[in-house]
């Protein structure tokens, strides 16, 4: 078994805010990050897929293919955009990195060819925080 | 002479949009980065100052100060901020990385103690993209 | 389970030095890292958490509570520190990147509010080496 | 149990080409990394060992050996060589990310002190490209 | 005045190697970079524009603009490719990285819109070794 | 005129502290830096040299004669040393990086062959903070 990682990048703006709260709460809660006026992240994105390689290629899966499925099924909704009123597979949800990978992880599993394992998403929402996800 | 720069961090909210144009013509010139419900990115500001060290401390200024300085006259500004809406050394101008850099120029400027000579300043707004000013 | 992830700084001084035995045999083991008068690192330490995200703030825990968390607890006494000399924690132990990453588990898991499971420390000793630790 | 990671560097020239296929076969599959004139990458090399620290030492294992072990053993078969061509432990293998991983595995392994417990080979052909193996 | 800087990546074969000497010589003076099969790299290329920002846009030249032409010109040419022998505008030079920077520049030069002036090439051969050209 | 620069890495404690001064106001204006037990750093060290290239290399200079040099000249002089206590180019000098980046620049212009020329030193400290200096 071998683990197969690409990165890609995308930016974003967001906010912590959970409606059913007062905003003395939220900014309790989430402090500056909590702005009403949102702010914003360059995400890095590392997704990992596993399996053997293929004795005629030597690849587990072609990596320009999973970037192209990759940007498509996320980058794209994602890139330039506002997590919490932008994004389809966002809606309903409190915009955290957790929620945020598991969502990800949810999107891709959809758009990965079955023969390809999911193994890790891992987003980076600045360089000193990044939350991982293995689908359970 | 040397020149000794310090690496701060800040993140926030943007959208490149000018008000004097319809949403075509912004979509046109300014393509993802025209979203009105607006996008962001993690800055990595660096800041250079010159001069000669002082015999008895070997520091051209205390970096530790130099750093609560960037902090408190630019950093507590813009970390966690809408550029377009909650900066006040912002207003009235384009939020481009090459603006926000003249701008923060001039904070620092201000901010800075009369001996301490501003040499740089350098903005990162995304792994690939930074611009550097010098003040003029 | 998510995993979220924390990186801290610190830089100390340290040496690797056994003192049941000669000078001639500690040059012989540790080599350079036997220098009498110290020698030092900028050490960067990632802690990582795991747990489900809380409905209502989407977070597994509030990353700027563990960031305050880890650096009570173990940056502000291992930072500008020489770790054989000043850190109570090291105390009769060889400074190793293994065990300095050991011990920091030991005084997180203390810190730690009882329903944060802590999952991970990993220790950049040079950007070339660091160590991981999972408690076990 | 504790993980000890060292990092090395090598770069290379290589092409990803079935011999057994023709080069329009190759192309398609390939695309520019079917090149037939070569093209190359600065891999960075990332070698996980296992085990319990010493009492006398506080090492898993001397990093400076492991790294000594490192370069004999697989760094100079590869550093400044073509993979398809030079090198003798990838002879008749397709040479992918995924393959040359396996390959550097199984010579760490016979390279390796019996006591010591290789973990992972973690290796990067560019920067947001790479194949972690764990050696089943 | 500000600068304006783009970062972009491509990865190559290439060897030292002067044809007017006998392979003897060029092992001496080339060491290993003289294999006759080629080695390569990940080169990382920083193309940095300097002028005045327009008041509309706040540009000083749109940066997804520069990046096309700087793909168009030069990283189509030379990524996945072999420096000595697939590249027209380095054909009879070494292809050392002075070499690249400067060929570099000169398209560039003619590939940029006149009334953009270009400032600086930066070219990273290996993390740990960059050439800077200025044009002159 | 073409601009190559080197990047050597070693590590080594220091503190600040001026012998003139009482304690109290050692610990007044380094803070933490006073710590009398010393602390350390991973510093990053870039060496620029300036040229033509040579018609028959493309080099400027041998990027790994000059390796060789830094090495032998300060690099053995300052790894895994105490800066206050081992190294003859600091004895009496406050171990500021300033003064280190020249003390740095006085050794590498008696190590060079004449006909190289030294442009700049810059000497990284922390991943945030830097000086250059350019020898005058």
């Amino acid at each position: 078994m071998l683990y197969l990682t690409r990165i890609e990048h995308f930016n974003a703006a967001h906010k912590l805010y959970n409606n059913d709260w007062s905003r003395e709460k939220n900014e309790e809660v989430f402090g500056k990050c909590a702005n009403e006026n949102w702010h914003g992240h360059n995400y890095e994105l590392y997704v990992t897929i596993k399996g053997e390689p293929h004795p005629e290629t030597g690849f587990l899966f072609d990596v320009k293919k999973l970037s192209v499925i990759i940007n498509q099924s996320v980058i794209e909704k994602l890139d330039h955009k506002n997590l919490n009123m932008d994004v389809d597979f966002m809606r309903g949800k409190m915009c955290s990195t957790e929620n945020l990978a598991k969502a990800i992880w949810q999107e891709l599993i959809r758009a990965l060819p079955p023969q390809v394992k999911l193994h890790a998403i891992k987003l980076y929402e600045t360089p000193r925080i990044y939350v991982e996800y293995f689908g359970e």
